[in-house]
């Protein structure tokens, strides 16, 4: 069995916004990424199969949990010493939290294709699955016009909807990535979300 | 309380891809192409409001249910006969099945306005936001290959995806609505879901 083989076996009872089918297109993304910026293409290979492997034993701090178990994957596959420690830096940074700040190359493109994994078409697609699955509405009439919208997302689950989302966080992204050609790909994945986004609200309207 | 009200209380428990906002879409595009072709706009007010109020009772054959209700909103409402009849016909005929054929002006723009409201922007939130509470994958890979698409249709519930609703049934609407108005709004929402859905395919394999 392949490493990809064997990663895809934990994802089997994944739901849909975070399952396997995450993991190839990060993947993806930090092949295309990654031979733009001259990395380790093999750190970012291992990096991002494994990245969200924890998430087995839930979403919370699930960087802790997938670092545990890639240790067990990467000694069972024999990967070297110094392969294997950029790759656990890369999957313990990919979130950008409490201090865990991506400091190599790898680390920077595994955050930038995680982060790109949420906006574009494929992020309109997951944050209206998201939505769907935790009975959100569609929208409400007033999150296109909404100033104040930091305070809504702090409303009850059930008040959010995926144009908070996007109006929120999703279109912020592009101001946090780290390397040159993730700013590049956010540039463009933004706009077309933007233009998505007005595009629904003149519909909602009756005017396309 | 306005009828717009009272049938608002009917909705308030309904799921995100059919509730209010739903019947609020439909009733905008029904002003729209009701204006444009010289229909009956109260008739067409009437109808849009009207149309989906007996999905309370379950989707299956609705159109019986909101009928029924209808009628007796109507009468509260001292809603003129000729008005009442042309609105009845609307509501049986807006699925245009069990050979009930939409036969007035009226009754097609419903018809059409509804058909509408599943494809574009909106119809790509419906299907993703219908896919995320029916624990549906985001895509298969093989959906955008897949050349015996309607087989697929076939398959049990869960191996159905959104990118499948879309090639099996919603790239389709634009050859079914029966307006002038309705074929330029639907050709032109098929144009931008045709889009989405070809730069979807993109975004996955790391091409965007």
């Amino acid at each position: 069995m392949t490493i990809e083989e064997e990663v895809k076996e934990y994802f089997k009872n994944s739901k849909p916004t975070h399952d396997f089918s995450h993991v190839k297109r990060v993947y993806n993304l930090c092949m295309k990424i990654g031979k733009k910026e001259k990395a380790d293409l093999e750190v970012l290979r291992l990096a991002s199969l494994l990245h969200d492997i924890g998430r087995i034993k839930g979403d919370e701090d699930h960087e802790i949990h997938s670092i545990e178990i890639a240790e067990k994957v990467m000694d069972k596959y024999k990967i070297d010493e110094k392969t294997k420690r950029n790759v656990i830096h890369c999957i313990k940074t990919h979130r950008y939290r409490n201090n865990a700040v991506p400091e190599t190359l790898e680390a920077k493109i595994l955050y930038d294709a995680d982060k790109l994994d949420a906006i574009g078409a494929i992020g309109i697609c997951r944050a209206y699955s998201f939505g769907g699955e935790n009975g959100q509405k569609l929208y409400r009439k007033e999150d296109f016009s909404n100033k104040d919208i930091e305070v809504s997302r702090k409303l009850d689950h059930k008040k959010h909807t995926p144009v908070i989302e996007y109006k929120a966080k999703l279109s912020r992204i592009k101001d946090t990535v780290l390397t040159e050609e993730g700013k590049r790909i956010a540039e463009e994945r933004n706009k077309f979300m933007k233009n998505f986004f007005l595009r629904l609200e003149k519909e909602i309207k009756g005017e396309l």
